[in-house]
């Protein structure tokens, strides 16, 4: 029989997951207290939160609760790195309904804690709720090493523009599942499907940024063309993404365009260009650089220009793009 | 016409939330960028996080959107207190159905502001997502301005037991509201029926138990006997309250024990000791104290024991307790 969250008490519950989470490097007090120490030598800490909210953000029927862990930690770990900072410890609070699978919940903190192990931060609280759906909210938190932030607002004309990270993997593979193209955990699309499920921030290229000069930087969540307007207006400038920059993401995508053109009756060409352009969720980092060399890690995607008498915006090789602005959590 | 959140973009919303938001003394990078920065010129930092769902830790049609927004800062700034710590900064995220006002929201955004006030902590960060019910994830930060954490598992025999904040006066407003005896924003037991809405930690207690030379303490959210509980065998002690010691609680509490015993038949004695001993959500602070003496703002309640060959237990006036163990977010 399936143990069900609703069979457990609130500290049955922890004790399982307890044994799970990652205890970090930083970590001074980890969970089990009202509270959890944490240390920040340099005398600052960076600190982001984001929320995951079932069937808007990931579907149950998709997504494992591994893959929602790895998910909710991922994001989150891309925020920190966004500024330049190195991930140390993650908060994260759990609403699940009562007829949640155990193992759902501890599968969750599996993916937390994978999410967790290649920058070693710790999961150090966290709180546990009943509720009529799946909730997961994190809250990560980072130190700088004593460099100073990398804010959007710093970008200046003559920069360079790179890109770390995928891009449209995760819209792709989210296009592929919702046309009942690929399943998860099936060999058609995998990868793709996989990037959708389990994003993969280059975390290391948020401090490498910041050691290599980056005047400004962001995390990609909304889609490029979005977050390029976000860190365009925050510095007041215009960008020019290069479109010969993103040809070999052409070519790993158009296998999946042809298949949800056939399906969709969408043009294969135009799919890709609105996953690159405009799909979020890969969590790669945009950022700029003085001059035109970017560090390891960094693909140069275009150039930092003169806001203009119209104010800031991004263009594609000079021309307004024709993709949609990205997507809006309400709206929807 | 009432604006509703669906009518408003993401950043049209939280263009109307930021200008009411407290920026806090410790901010470095407020919101606005992929995360924010938050001094801690100790070199570390206290991390707490707590999650409000309707209809599990509030109802929508008692509780406004100000009630909402206290309540959930109001238990957080309590558990970073109880390490003995001020509270710095915290991050909100905000899971609300796109037909909830735009009021609402604004107005738990001043709800934190209040809040915070005491302390001067900032609200630096947050999240916003639509969802099909009312989800308040807040995570909190403190500094112990160079002391170290008071733990749950310090207490020694001998030590006296104290507490600090109000007792059962939640409980009491949640029963007078669930009977009917009572209306939010009405006369009768208003002060109770505050206490519920809007609860007041007594947040400065937590850092004077710290310079008091507090051997243990704990944040009461599930009642004063259960947290007893944790904090007897986080300590490997067991804990003898002295029931004399809430003679002024039980006082108060009476009239408001009499009208819900009038309406449910519970004995009106019975409803007082549920509410003292049992009753959740007060966000008062338990803490030992070494020898007889207890700071200003504390209450002496009972005494730190031998655990005994039965291990760590709760006892009032030496006897076992025939109230409850507290409640469970699940089994509820």
């Amino acid at each position: 029989m399936t143990d069900l969250v609703r069979d457990l008490t609130e500290e049955q519950l922890l004790a399982r997951i307890f044994p799970l989470l990652p205890k970090g490097k930083a970590t001074v007090v980890g969970p089990g207290d009202d509270a959890a120490v944490v240390a920040a030598p340099d005398g600052q800490y960076v600190v982001s939160t984001d929320v995951l909210v079932e069937d808007r953000h990931f579907r149950a029927r998709w997504s494992s609760g591994y893959d929602v862990g790895r998910r909710a930690a991922a994001q989150n770990l891309a925020d920190v790195a966004a500024m330049g900072a190195r991930p140390t410890s993650l908060v994260v609070s759990l609403v699940v309904p009562g007829d949640t699978a155990v193992e759902w919940v501890t599968s969750l903190a599996r993916g937390l804690a994978d999410a967790c192990a290649p920058v070693r931060a710790g999961v150090v609280g966290g709180d546990l709720s009943g509720g009529d759906m799946i909730v997961v909210a994190v809250t990560v938190h980072g130190t700088l090493d004593w460099r100073s932030p990398v804010l959007r607002s710093g970008a200046r004309p003559g920069d360079v523009l790179a890109h770390a990270g995928v891009r449209g993997r995760s819209a792709a593979g989210l296009a592929l599942l919702d046309a009942g193209l690929a399943t998860p955990g099936g060999d058609r699309h995998a990868e793709l499907v996989g990037a959708y499920l389990r994003p993969e921030p280059p975390l290391s290229a948020g401090p490498a940024a910041a050691r290599g000069g980056a005047t400004a930087m962001l995390d990609l969540s909304d889609g490029l063309l979005r977050d390029a307007g976000r860190l365009a207006r925050a510095s007041r400038v215009s960008l020019d993404l290069d479109p010969a920059a993103f040809s070999a993401d052409r070519k790993v995508l158009l296998p999946a365009a042809d298949d949800v053109s056939a399906a969709t009756g969408v043009p294969a060409a135009e799919l890709v260009e609105r996953w690159v352009y405009g799909g979020g969720e890969d969590h790669g980092l945009l950022a700029t650089f003085p001059g035109t060399d970017v560090p390891a890690g960094w693909d140069a995607v275009g150039r930092v220009l003169e806001a203009g008498a119209g104010g800031p915006r991004v263009t594609v090789g000079g021309q307004e793009s024709r993709v949609g602005p990205g997507w809006d959590h309400f709206a929807r």
